[in-house]
């Protein structure tokens, strides 16, 4: 069983700040800022693309409600809310982070090195990518 | 008028690789990495805690699909999906960033030195803090 579904069956300690039908909120136990939350869905999806299209509604307003509490409680500036689906992905059971952030905190916008493309070509060409790859996708549904 | 309203609107030029009823998806023209994706909302709303209610369902549907296609068409391991409300937010208009991610392509996991907490007691003090913000927000709702 992972992780998260122990703390989820109270099998493992965490500092919980809410639940719901759908999800789990607990503090991070390494915070990049005090305050720092992982929000969870109680049943077991490995990442965001895991996730049943009905739940992403219920989900999803879990964390802006959790990223809303979580800056008025720690009077933050703003937030960052992320997901690692797979790379760098600690726990294989989907987590947001909801991090607090204020201004001037140390950690820089999008934190590395940018590249770019090196012309618009290049660029229409990878847009073409994407593109197919949703066509695929949303065909595959029908 | 914000830049992003400005490509929805057709009078910037973008890369684009979706659009629905409620988003738009087209490539971040300083990736990360190749491929390196933004979906905004089609109406302007400035971060996630603005978005309304019945569109996050819709919304992280097609982030979900894009993080998808994204994954598929760049070949990747994996993928990071995040959001910067105000601090370190370059536009102030809902965005979720999808980066295509490979294992050992040198961004690390959170990527800052973690902190953490003194004791049991904070981490609770902490969690308390934000529990009762939810509750104040989910009873102001009522």
């Amino acid at each position: 069983m992972c992780t998260f579904c122990e703390i989820i069956q109270g099998k493992r300690g965490a500092h919980k700040v809410f639940k719901d039908e759908f999800s789990l909120a607990f503090l991070d136990n390494k915070p990049l800022f005090l305050g720092h939350t992982l929000i969870v869905p109680l049943n077991h999806y490995e990442t965001l693309q895991d996730l049943p299209q009905e739940t992403i509604g219920p989900f999803f307003a879990d964390v802006q409600l959790v990223a809303r509490a979580v800056e008025a409680a720690m009077g933050s500036d703003g937030s960052f809310v992320a997901i690692n689906n797979r790379v760098s992905q600690s726990v294989p059971h989907l987590h947001v982070h909801v991090v607090p952030r204020r201004h001037g905190d140390g950690l820089k916008g999008f934190f590395w090195p940018r590249t770019k493309y090196q012309s618009e070509e290049d660029a229409e060409q990878v847009a073409r990518q994407i593109k197919d790859k949703i066509h695929q996708i949303l065909n595959t549904k029908k």
